[in-house]
């Protein structure tokens, strides 16, 4: 930890060129209450504005300095965290932690900038609004959650968006964007030594905040969290679209549950790869639908495991029929042996396959410092693998029973007028 | 080269512990006229049909050997060329050398399945139809190339999919799917004899066919070479998007052009980066739209330079006026030292970083060896990188003034009943 409450942490990557530096801010669209109600998707627009400018460097500037050594800057915004990244050669990792503090803690956030932004965000909704994926996601985190912020898009509403103002985006990053939140996590073919010497070269005196790093779970605003609907919900969204378009699902568990690996064997079983029931059931075995798969979500103290399926409309009752049969089965019935086995091998060769981008480990890193907070710092990869194989069958059969029995959760996006056009399996998925 | 044509090429990847495997096929879309008029779609359907099922393998099979070590199968179809794939630990190269080799060499190709993958494909269709920057791609593909094969979709159209019979795929199979069209490609922690001896065990018998690698371009059915419109050509599809999608583009090279490097700088000062001309003027400066780009296709005899813009129907018209003014200055004016320089830095930023992935590798080694055949495959890394930093501002020039002066394609997606709907700045786009 440095002054100022930053947190750097760093992994070499041996046989890497590269490095990955990611700037994690411990903020997302579930933090935007505590400034108003007219801050939702504040946090994505940040992450646009903050691009735009800083007091040493212009946008073009910005752009001009990391595409000439063939770099790679974006940035990414969820519901609990927000990381500003590059990808560069290794020998350009002290001019990535430069342009990404600048960036992070030191924008501008000039008014005409705020102003050709929104245009560009609400650009981004309406390609948002054009992919029934993404809206579908986004449905069905409504349904789940509700009106709690995570039952919220993180890119805002166009009525929010307009309404956006430069004093709340300001305030906000006040408030969220300080060293007390931030993680500087790298990896590739760099040390650590040389990473924290960047840092004071690029941050020096910025580095003057609260000295206490800030944590989600023991944080100075701690945000409510959310009550699960005691019934199943089902929602429409009529878009004249090729296909129907099926997200069903449940509550799960929080991200730090001991039950998270059981979790991961439990959605692979379901819905994780080819060799999956619903990937066999729903495509191979009846040709019903091109796209099918289940996933999870964690947050700190929530998350969802759900499933997904886009077909024809006139497939969608049979699609459906499939998913509650095997939902009932596992419930009722939990995994198999060889089941349990396969999944195993399956999320440690993911997991072993995953890493060897630098992005992905730095990624990794700056997610596992956020979450355990220097509190648990022992998930390595080692650990991590030493906790899928510890995961029994009769584990997965009781959170199968538990999770699957519960009220569930359906969105639809498709050529249906109301719930009442809906094909009957799919009102029978939630009762 | 080993009995039957096949070409094995492989890269040892320092510090990597998995292999990536690809099987690639010397076929696509553009080959499929040869075996009539019903064939087109057949390439991407037996990228499908192929995983369903071996003379050793069921479907099931297949996938449930490839999950149980975490790997990851799948295949894509280009236009050209089809490649199958596995990304495996290194240990389990040899398991995915077989799987592959009897996917593509030994598949039954049993009549129900057909009928069951044709239900996928169309709902793949259907995926592609609800997505405009596909659905554009296409119709771009369709204004340049004509009736030419390269201008047909490679995923085949409702019609021709529906039609597909089980005889015309297996003709399309055996004619093509052979040793001598084929290259197997690895990347990673493998060393060439031990590839080679994972092959021999699991290929023997199949090697039989004729001994001498089938080139596209020196082959027994070579493919006419397209022809391009001699004027600007405009094409709208009216569908309800919210946004307005534009892809502008000219004829350019054809891959092995000496001038692809001078094509690549073109591209990137165009709009290859934030940096960019038009990711500056479009959205940086203006607003005027979230995504803007510019890309380039090659093939064998052709190729494509192409602007993409997806912004609000209002605003269409002022983007499209700064892409034609962009496009105009770069005929009349080349580009400045300054961008050559920065254009240089990403490019080779950008290959380095993208070699990162025993995956890209490998994507890399099977294109080199299918498009030089043997003839030049002095095209490593280090060569690459020189053909780029020999790029000179003059060279771009003379490239610019050629390409951006001739006859250009205009598709447009969005709300637009006919051409004379659009706003006038992109009727004179193609003027």
């Amino acid at each position: 930890m440095l002054p100022g409450g930053l947190r750097v942490v760093t992994e070499h990557v041996a046989g890497a060129r590269s490095a990955s530096v990611g700037l994690w801010v411990d903020v997302g669209s579930r933090d935007e209450p505590a400034v108003g109600t007219g801050a939702h998707g504040a946090a994505h627009f940040l992450e646009h504005l903050l691009f735009k400018g800083t007091r040493r460097r212009s946008a073009r500037a910005i752009a001009e300095e990391i595409d000439a050594v063939g770099g790679d800057l974006n940035a990414f915004t969820g519901k609990e965290s927000t990381c500003f990244y590059a990808h560069v050669l290794d020998r350009d990792m002290p001019l990535a932690v430069d342009v990404l503090g600048d960036v992070v803690l030191d924008a501008v956030m000039a008014t005409p900038d705020v102003e050709l932004e929104r245009d560009v965000v609400l650009s981004e909704i309406a390609g948002r609004d054009e992919d029934p994926e993404d809206l579908l996601a986004d449905d069905f985190d409504a349904l789940l959650f509700g009106a709690h912020p995570l039952g919220l898009p993180v890119i805002g509403t166009e009525e929010t968006v307009t309404g956006m103002t430069r004093d709340r985006l300001a305030d906000f990053h006040a408030c969220h964007y300080v060293p007390a939140r931030s993680v500087l996590a790298v990896a590739g073919n760099v040390v650590h030594a040389d990473v924290l010497a960047a840092v004071e070269a690029a941050y020096g005196s910025r580095l003057d905040g609260p000295a206490q790093p800030w944590h989600r779970t023991a944080g100075e605003t701690p945000a409510t969290s959310p009550v699960y609907p005691p019934d199943g919900r089902l929602g429409v969204r009529d878009e004249d679209t090729e296909q129907a378009h099926l997200m069903l699902g449940v509550p799960s568990l929080r991200r730090a549950d001991p039950r998270w690996p059981a979790l991961q064997v439990l959605s692979t079983v379901l819905g994780g790869g080819m060799s999956s029931r619903l990937f066999q059931q729903v495509r191979e075995q009846r040709g019903l639908a091109y796209s099918v798969y289940s996933s999870t979500t964690g947050y700190t103290d929530a998350g969802t495991l759900a499933v997904y399926v886009g077909c024809a409309p006139e497939r969608l009752g049979a699609a459906a029929s499939v998913v509650r049969d095997e939902l009932g089965d596992l419930a009722a019935h939990g995994i198999t042996d060889a089941e349990l086995a396969r999944a195993r091998g399956q999320l440690r060769g993911e997991l072993v396959l995953g890493l060897e981008e630098t992005s992905s480990r730095m990624t990794r890193l700056g997610r596992r410092e956020l979450d355990h907070g220097g509190l648990d710092r022992a998930t390595d990869l080692a650990s991590t693998l030493e906790r899928i194989d510890g995961v029994g069958a009769a584990d997965v059969a009781a959170l199968a029973s538990e999770l699957l029995t519960g009220p569930r959760a359906a969105a639809v996006v498709g050529p249906y007028g109301d719930a009442d056009e809906l094909p009957d399996e799919v009102r029978e998925m939630v009762e």
